[in-house]
């Protein structure tokens, strides 16, 4: 991934009685959503939060996916018509409304 | 960067009065971080937050520096030496107290 290109993450934010299902999510939402993005996504990632800078403390996040396309442009065109069958697919792994954070990498 | 390695994200929330130099952040403060940690950083990157889900909606995160180490230990023994001084920086650049995100790479 490089200069220029747009990412998105979807962030699951950790909190009292908040689930996040790892496997159906890495099993099941994360390939079908990539089959729904096409080739317009150029990468994806997932991971697993650890911890956070204290020794001990809680991640912030639970989970994140990242997506990367070459502009935001491409993400909107490419995620818009399936946003709201993607949205529907939450429930099934988790009770967290994910933060989503759309950047534009610098380095 | 692959499964099972360590993701350290430290996210500069955005909200009413913060402020953040990004051009500090690229070309001071994180070359000078990716020099004191050495060969244990693997890789590191860094995005400019644009917006999020909602069309015109602010970025939860002003700016992510992202950085990939081979384990959490590594992460552990490269910045905890350097910890004191790397956050003596951030007055430099930012009033924003970063949020960090410790996470393993599982796709």
């Amino acid at each position: 991934m490089k200069k220029g290109m747009a990412k998105v993450s979807v962030m699951y934010a950790n909190g009292e009685g908040k689930t996040f299902d790892g496997d159906y999510y890495v099993n099941k939402h994360l390939p079908w959503v990539s089959s729904l993005l096409g080739d317009a996504l150029k990468g994806a990632t997932a991971e697993k939060g650890l911890g956070s800078a204290a020794p001990g403390s809680p991640a912030p996040y639970l989970g994140i996916g990242t997506m990367y396309f070459d502009s935001v442009r491409d993400f909107g065109e490419a995620f818009g018509p399936n946003a709201e069958k993607i949205m529907a697919d939450l429930p099934n792994f988790t009770n967290i409304e994910p933060t989503v954070q759309i950047s534009e990498i610098v380095i």
